[in-house]
């Protein structure tokens, strides 16, 4: 049997938010972003362990959510460290060999169980999942000198979502290598690492909550729960 | 003294929204697609003229949309072509010489005045102007079978919206040039041509309708004005 975990990180100021208050703890619907977030987690397996990771000054305040919210022996708390390789790191310490885990963005609230699973079977499988979407718009790549700049083929480009999921027996040794700054995803740590990851299928809705427009985006969603299916 | 023309071409089938009416005239708030976005350009300059590109078999029904709502001495309409280039093609032919011309998807009807006199501005100043929007996500690119991908530098990477802004001068010679796959948008026919293209900023708001939760996103935004601020 496969231990499963969610790592989800929450390391961000809230600065693009124009708020003193980091996003993950932004209300939606009268509950905090996060709540959505670890709610999903949960429902999706019975047996998954939720590993969240807070900015130190924040880890009080993601207890008190956790326990006016959820049964608290499913979810453990950790801070946050300097960058999110960091804090994934410092995450990872809670979790044991021949496990599944998922590492996900506190602020993408919008996740649906369906491509949790489609994560977990494409891990199984293969060892790693990273979900994608494809991109609607023309993509242009800028020179080193930001001068200049060239159309890529669009049919070519994905847009990186998470929960980026990885077998532990992958994870746990990519994550022993030394930071470097090209570390933005954990799928980047992994290549870096010396191993290929899989590609999946990602959610339209699964976007990062980061401005004003995106949480009312959200509020939208949740109010009409038939569109909501639509992305299931 | 400098003409001014949006083309408007509007050729999307509207598959991807599960309905039978095609996208720009599909009703937000009570009002097509199409009236968001020929009222904000109008709105932009007082001397600029429209053409409103619709496939062939809505062109009668564009003219109803257009008579209820605006002076229709100010915009014409053209049936469009087999592809975005045909379509714009079509449209240039209503297009004076010594004009700034702004190219523009109608299902982008979120676009602001103020990003309307960005495009103006720096078309005079370097004779184009595409608007582009750093991304959020990591991007991946996949190689020719789909078998592998690389990430790309985030940093690097910028999504293209419209108005594709040009001087005449540059886009009526431009489309004289024969009809090629890779002509996805106006900035790579002008490229084709042999000329580059000048990127100016874009905004967030400024999306593609292209699904029902996109239409929704939109209905949220107009009816919260002061979202629609941050964006301007």
């Amino acid at each position: 049997m496969m231990h499963k975990y969610a790592v989800i990180v929450a390391g961000g100021s809230g600065s693009r938010m124009g708020s003193a208050t980091p996003k993950q703890f932004l209300m939606l619907n009268d509950k905090p972003l996060l709540y959505y977030t670890v709610k999903t987690f949960l429902e999706a397996f019975d047996d998954l362990q939720i590993i969240l990771v807070l900015p130190e000054q924040y880890t009080d305040l993601g207890r008190e959510i956790i326990d006016a919210y959820f049964d608290y022996s499913r979810i453990q708390i950790t801070a946050g460290g300097e960058t999110r390789f960091h804090s994934v790191k410092n995450g990872l310490q809670l979790v044991r060999q021949d496990s599944i885990v998922f590492v996900h963005d506190a602020v993408r609230c919008l996740i649906s169980t369906n491509l949790i699973h489609r994560c977990y079977q494409n891990t199984l499988h293969s060892g790693s999942a990273v979900p994608v979407v494809r991109c609607k718009d023309s993509v242009r790549l800028l020179n080193e000198e930001g001068n200049d700049n060239e159309v890529l083929d669009r049919s070519k480009i994905v847009l990186v979502q998470t929960p980026q999921t990885f077998h532990s027996r992958i994870l746990l040794p990519a994550f022993e290598i030394d930071y470097k700054e090209r570390f933005t995803d954990e799928a980047t740590v992994v290549e870096t690492f010396g191993l290929k990851v899989s590609l999946v299928e990602g959610e339209e809705n699964n976007i990062k909550i980061t401005r004003p427009v995106d949480l009312l985006f959200a509020e939208s969603l949740l109010n009409h729960s038939e569109y909501k299916l639509i992305n299931q």
